[in-house]
């Protein structure tokens, strides 16, 4: 009988790491996790990684092959199977994780960002399949994109491509500071960070009735303020409006770029459905070129919220062994 | 002895459509003109055009192979061989160039805009040469672009992409309507009518002494400003610092989508050199994040200035035949 052909997808965040084996349906057949923050030295981390995948495969016996593995990370670099200065991480500076994962297995590693990993999950798994031209804006704590054009995924000359968070929102100076070090970026008004302060502006020029006036903002997130919108209250609504067309008018941009045929919204704030696609749709399309308008579908994405990033990161292996 | 092999370039503009013979190494052997405007009908249009080119072929006797058509036509669709309504052309709605074209002869005939033709002109002949990742904006009377990644031109889904002077430069009303019906334009800024415009709001807003303030709108050109600039105008070199800024403001969101190697200006305001390179650097740097910094090359065309679009057309030939 044929062995069931599995790739592993792992998922490093700067708390969690959690990994899945998962087959060429998406369907995640066995999963872990192990906590990033408790190992201070990369070569550490691989060791135990790997072995604990290795465990969990072998629970699987011998009806399964194992093709390779793909992993998100943030400031994944897929060149050079780096992680480059990532601010989240225990792990300074430029860091050879493929290097590291040669060391345990021969089989291929692919690693780039997580909105990558999502972008090419969809195509693989997911609302992209047959699709040559589109985009996907994961909206998490930040705002990340993964660019495919012509059925493949776009990672440019330094493997940086996609970092749609950190286009400003206008020219001179905005009052929000990113975490990047710049202001105005669009991740400081579209992502779950970027909402909240929309909140607080809101509280602070209006002198409309609402009970997200009684949260501080450490209590506040997109959670609380998409069930306040939901209830119809004023400011909520009045948060997302503005994040929708914040949102609309950078994804204008992005379909002047490169023109593609659908934008996926991945994340926390797609969740709040019509609350964000419908001004983000609006805002868009008054935005476009007469020769884009009507054209381009913003869609949620189609990958199952739970695990999404490790399914987007396990596609990394069949994408890598079917171009 | 073998056949000098040519690929015919024909660039259609709203007045005039100049084609050139031209060989593997970019070099003009022979070129013609014919008066766009004189011809109401596209088939009499293609007609004569193909049989002008075919007396000029002929000229050069059985030493040449001819290879194909390459076209750069305003709103020109390479994935349906059509011009699709121009605004600047004497016909009107779809047309069908391609299907015209194939009426009298049975070589390639590959269509695009001048801007994607001028990136291909840059990959061919120019000083793109090698590069996988790259984009070329063309500075006219509007701003065009083309994005080349993993060494192949970005299309889009419907033969649209790269239509980066219709990008807007802030959310919400700008003051300056643009020739597409919108307004803020990054070409209403960046191009040359848009540095005429920028003179005038800087006459209109400063006590400057200038040589351009003798000088109607009609008479204003970006060759009179950058002269003025060179002789120490000071309205002169604001307007080109300012468009400098917003060039550069824009070019950060475009490192941010498709990380490039280089990019390239071309055409008019181009010529301007430091004036127009030296601002738009040091914003468009301000405005990278870290990632990018310091990695993107800023570059003039290398493509002659002579034909330069008949050049850009003839290279989708080669294009065409080599990937």
């Amino acid at each position: 009988m044929a062995k069931r052909q599995i790739a592993v997808g792992i998922d490093i965040g700067g708390t969690n790491t959690v990994f899945g084996l998962v087959d060429r349906d998406g369907k995640i057949i066995s999963e872990g996790v192990i906590k990033t923050r408790e190992f201070e030295e990369i070569e550490v981390f691989v060791a135990a990684l790997h072995e604990k995948v290795n465990v969990t495969l072998r629970k699987l016996g011998n009806s399964t092959e194992l093709l390779g593995y793909g992993i998100g990370a943030p400031m994944g670099n897929i060149h050079n199977g780096t992680i480059e200065y990532p601010s989240n991480l225990p792990w300074k500076g430029i860091i050879p994780l493929a290097d590291y994962f040669a060391k345990h297995t021969s089989h291929h590693v692919t690693i780039t960002n997580d909105a990558n990993a999502a972008a090419v999950g969809e195509m693989v798994y997911g609302d992209a399949k047959g699709m040559k031209n589109f985009v996907v804006i994961t909206l998490g704590s930040g705002l990340g994109s993964g660019f495919v054009v012509d059925g493949k995924l776009v990672y440019g000359a330094y493997g940086f491509a996609g970092e749609l968070g950190h286009t400003a929102i206008r020219p001179g100076a905005s009052n929000r500071m990113c975490g990047c070090g710049r202001k105005g970026c669009l991740e400081t008004y579209v992502s779950a960070s970027g909402i909240k302060r929309t909140v607080l502006k809101i509280m602070a020029d209006s002198i409309m009735d609402s009970e997200l006036r009684s949260l501080s903002f450490n209590e506040l997130n997109s959670k609380v303020i998409h069930s306040a919108a939901l209830k119809g209250d004023p400011i909520a609504l009045e948060a997302f409006e503005h994040t929708g067309k914040m949102l609309g008018f950078k994804l204008a941009d992005v379909v002047a770029h490169t023109d593609p045929e659908a934008i996926f919204l991945f994340g926390g704030l797609a969740l709040a459905k019509d609350l964000i696609f419908e001004p983000a749709r609006e805002y868009m399309e008054q935005n476009l070129l007469s020769i884009y308008k009507g054209k381009v579908k913003l869609l949620p994405s189609g990958l199952s919220t739970h695990n999404a990033a490790v399914l987007g990161a396990s596609s990394l292996v069949w994408s890598y062994k079917e171009i």
